[in-house]
């Protein structure tokens, strides 16, 4: 029986396709510190787990397509921290970012179209193209700009009749990177010369450190139209397991498409979002906590790995992720490496090969993401595994 | 902005679409029975939430993409009560049946791919086919008789060489008919026959009344690699809130590409998963009491339906929905009309339009389904309501 073609075509998750020789490492007794993916030790907090535990109905009937009213009302709030003004009809509640995705997606591009991304980009675009008919059209961002956005004139560059959207990060998975008010007022102008949609992941939105502050494109003026933001509590409240996420625009066809989507699906996990709920109502200064500790892990990280001269990296400015060059051929063959063969005093590091960040064949094979999402102790220790195994790697 | 093609074209609802003129009756004080949808109103069984409560990761992580192992184990076990054998291999978990929709059309077609399917169906085929670039072409089946498979020299006039797959749904949502053993055969040969998949839908698979039994596909001998099986816990354990659901096939290289897709969504919602695990592993005799329930319900709406002539339909054989010819014209006026105009004592009914379960153009419009998932009393009342409404509206 022949599968279809895109069943065939959509990449393995370069994030996840090695977990099972970290599963066969891990049943030889051996100790994987994972920086290859996004998955915070932080806790929960615990307001989430409160509100389910209270929830009473007796019955977990489907709830709204669009989500519960109450964790929009939340969201309103929490939003206006930021003194960004949503109301509930410019929201859509997601089945996680991943979902908010291919409902943008959806919305703006019918198969055969092209959305243009700045490339190194979060792995999961390309499953979601595939998926959705889409061309991911890249635009490279170099590491000697800290990866900040490419000049206009090379987006320009891949503009064809079928370039429906612009795709944008901030702060960028996988490098790290917050874009300036600047950059985006540049990018954004671009999305209106050309009559483009301007989709912003924006999920690490409250980490950024030494001061740093997010602009959002929702605060773009003139640009409501455009703006679509992919939105989540994954990372916002070490929640990655709930599943929800939204789309946030003020463009009211859009939304109106989004929602005959989300009616497909019937409704986002119900308990879920009431754990969500919980977590919106927090106190703003619950982030104080998190950033800084995010902001040591990083600083760990990063002086580690600068203490070797042949590793080629920036500084990240936010999100928990650092998009390092190393000195070998091929960051997926190392990786594997890693599982199989390495070990320092029974413990091995687990990381990202950088390929699959990359839509341009052959770019990025000499790069991994390193994720910082794990305690100092261990974060350091990760590190410096990682320092030995390259020694011996490359011994 | 032009919004995208598929966003403009997919067929909202018919189930949900009439949601907001509900909200606006229940606004003005009036009750409203929901005879629109299957939305249970038995209770999640208490194992479920318990599970849930006694849930101590303090982190709330990504699970595996294909879902948690102890959940499919349960699973298993669930299935091998129906002498159904199954590996964890063969199982993906997904979020909710109308992802395992999703994938089942993402691994055997690609875009201007067609899928036959006998109609009336269930309407979010529609959705899910706009979204993945399907083309749904529809097989009609009869009333006369009691909405079983067509003939198969039917299903033989609509081969193309786009063809991909046919999809079928037992216990039928919308019509309650459960295909005997025989037809299930013949469906199957047809697909050996001519190299298709056969997808099925058998979420209601406990719902069956009169001692009748459900036949799986999966149970078809020589039909392994062929047969796709779409399965949920929403009804099976009154938890549609929950969004969990599975793909079951046997076909490893769909299960390869089903896992590459759910790869890209990261993983479906760990909390609900905890909880399903405790409703799998309740005992059978579960079932029992439910089944007994739905039968009682069966039996009140077709009565009450019976008593009038002009109505037309059949005694379900499953499921928990009547799919009946009533005296009119348009089932969607007649919907509208009664949350907009009508009400007796202050009280009205919510029906879901047939035509919506169609995808011929023009059928159905003198049908409607209509859920029996409301306890006795009130579904009692819901069919005299529709009877003391149909009167007025025809006057």
């Amino acid at each position: 029986m022949k599968i279809s073609q895109r069943a065939q075509n959509i990449q393995e998750s370069p994030i996840r396709k090695l977990s099972a020789l970290a599963n066969a490492a891990k049943k030889r007794g051996t100790t994987v510190y994972h920086l290859n993916i996004g998955q915070p030790d932080i806790d929960t907090p615990p307001a989430f787990m409160e509100r389910i535990i209270n929830y009473k109905e007796k019955v977990l009937s489907y709830g709204p397509s669009d989500g519960l009213e109450a964790l929009k009302v939340a969201m309103i709030h929490y939003f206006a921290y930021f003194k960004i003004t949503l109301e509930v009809k410019n929201i859509v509640i997601a089945t996680g970012g991943s979902e908010a995705i291919a409902f943008a997606f959806n919305a703006v591009a019918d198969p055969g179209d092209e959305v243009i991304v700045s490339e190194p980009f979060y792995t999961n675009y390309s499953g979601y193209a595939s998926q959705c008919g889409l061309t991911i059209v890249p635009v490279t961002a170099k590491a000697e700009n800290g990866f900040h956005l490419p000049a206009i004139a090379e987006f320009e560059k891949k503009l064809t009749p079928r370039t429906r959207a612009v795709l944008i990060c901030s702060p960028n998975n996988p490098t790290g990177t917050v874009y300036t008010p600047e950059e985006l007022k540049a990018i954004g102008e671009f999305a209106r010369e050309h009559d483009l949609f301007l989709i912003a992941d924006e999920v690490y939105k409250e980490f950024t450190y030494d001061g740093k502050v997010h602009f959002s494109v929702l605060q773009l003026a003139g640009l409501e139209d455009r703006v679509i933001v992919v939105d989540s509590i994954s990372k916002r409240y070490s929640a990655c397991g709930a599943r929800i996420g939204a789309v946030i625009s003020r463009n009211e066809e859009v939304m109106k498409g989004i929602t005959k989507f989300a009616q497909a699906r019937l409704c986002p996990p119900t308990l879920e979002q009431v754990g969500a709920i919980g977590a919106y109502e927090l106190p703003h200064d619950y982030f104080k906590e998190v950033m800084a500790e995010y902001q040591k892990r990083r600083d760990i990280l990063y002086d580690i790995l600068t203490s070797r001269r042949e590793i080629v990296l920036q500084k990240p400015e936010g999100a928990f992720y650092i998009m390092a060059k190393l000195p070998i051929e091929d960051g997926e063959t190392f990786a594997r490496w890693l599982l199989n063969e390495f070990n320092d005093r029974n413990e091995t590091v687990m990381i990202a090969p950088g390929e699959g960040f990359y839509s341009t064949p052959g770019k990025g094979k000499d790069e991994v993401r390193l994720a910082y999402v794990i305690e100092a102790a261990k974060l350091e220790r990760a590190a410096r595994l990682l320092l030995i195994a390259l020694d011996k790697f490359c011994g």
